[in-house]
């Protein structure tokens, strides 16, 4: 249990506690980005606790694309090793979804949470994007304001239970020194998708059109010099959990994330 | 200084220990690859002390080419940090050059050695490429018993003093899988030559046909869904004092290397 956050702000009240009260008290439903930086920002998915143990072990056995920072007990929405969260209230804006298909997004959970839901709160690249970009390395997306361009691959994920499929990854496109750099840098970070998982050639691993994202925004024009790096993305767990039609599924709005009291730079391995 | 070798051979002598007598007797006069196993084999460098310092300079500068893993005091042909070594005759073939030009080969130095001379051992690839074999990396030139290939780069050495050129690198063709493992692994090795300095684009370091080496044997063709990988090559520090033609240097023969008490294994930064 973390006592206090990771870091505090002076001798007041931590960003990530404040940005976290905002989002209770509903002063924030968009969302999260560039609030409390530095601060561990995670993905949303919420099951019934007869898919939990089957999602558990998806998530260990895949755990590029679904890195667990934080699961809660049957029935608890408690996430205390993140801070003081209540899940049913903490996150800006979510997504309810009935047999696979979104029926909802409220700005609160607190109506439809039993005593049989478990919580899975996985790492997301903004961790790993801030000490890239700390680095001096440029990430077009953000340069250009847009959403980072995402592939559905040929690469087949383990599958445990009723959760299979492919893995979808995220590009960035680098010079080849700064991709050897962002590969020793996110390799730090196995928490938050780790090392890329393929660079260079885009068909070898079933992305036909590089330009022609399957979701996100297309990347700039490739340019002479540049190569593209691919790394697992946190779409993989949410694509896979839809496909299993649970009853119920609960997830974060894209973008509109937990924001946790751990700091990013604590998720480094080494 | 090493009090004793960093493996020994059970109660009896280092493997390291043993390959070392064997070339100071005169029993070793060829290459040395495969020997002692798992010990680092180091090239060599020896200097005038009037150019000495400018050499240390520029190896300071220019890591990647240039690790230094041993340096003598002036006029000391002894090594006592990798091991009990007397480098006048511990190397089973040198060359001796005199203004840059190789006037003789010889299987000790002893004759030639003098007081105001220098040496420097630098680390070399061998180093890294163990662990890369290790971790199930194929390497081509290792399985076709045949030379990397290395390329002189359109990349700028940091010059010093009389010393400058360009970087040569080697070359290791992988998937890319296999590149970014390699990456990884490489990144551990500062002291051989660390990370790659290029992946995937050869023009883009003045690498024109990538089947005609400045240096050692050819690639393979290359096959689709593989990609270069581009490692600073101890070729560049003998190329860069060639070029400064000095009165006096003396190396290894290639593939004739100097045996160390030091373990590649100890030669990880973590």
């Amino acid at each position: 249990m973390l006592d206090k956050p990771e870091r505090s702000g002076g001798s007041g009240q931590s960003p990530s506690v404040s940005a976290r009260l905002k989002v209770r008290n509903g002063e924030v439903t968009g969302h999260t980005a560039g609030m409390a930086p530095g601060f561990v920002q995670g993905n949303l998915c919420i099951l019934p606790k007869e898919y939990a143990t089957d999602f558990a072990a998806f998530c260990q056995r895949n755990p590029k694309p679904c890195p667990v920072i934080g699961m809660g007990a049957v029935g608890d929405p408690a996430l205390p090793d993140l801070g003081d969260i209540d899940i049913r209230t903490d996150v800006p804006r979510y997504r309810v979804f009935k047999n696979g298909e979104c029926v909802d997004e409220p700005t609160d959970i607190r109506a439809v949470w039993s005593s049989d839901l478990v919580t899975f709160v996985l790492g997301c690249s903004f961790s790993f994007e801030q000490p890239l970009l700390e680095e001096g390395i440029p990430l077009h997306h953000i340069g250009r304001d847009t959403v980072v361009p995402m592939y559905r691959t040929s690469i087949d994920c383990v599958p445990a239970g009723p959760f299979r499929g492919k893995m979808v990854v995220s590009m960035r496109m680098m010079t080849p020194a700064d991709a050897i750099r962002a590969i020793q840098i996110t390799s730090r970070f196995p928490a938050v998708h780790g090392a890329p998982v393929h660079i260079g050639i885009p068909e070898a691993i079933g992305v036909a059109d590089i330009m022609k994202p399957d979701y996100g925004d297309p990347p700039p024009v490739v340019e002479k010099g540049m190569l593209p790096v691919f790394w697992a993305c946190g779409v993989t767990p949410q694509s896979v959990v839809l496909n299993a039609r649970p009853p119920l599924c609960i997830t974060h709005k894209p973008g509109s994330m937990l924001i946790t009291d751990r700091l990013n730079s604590r998720l480094a391995a080494l």
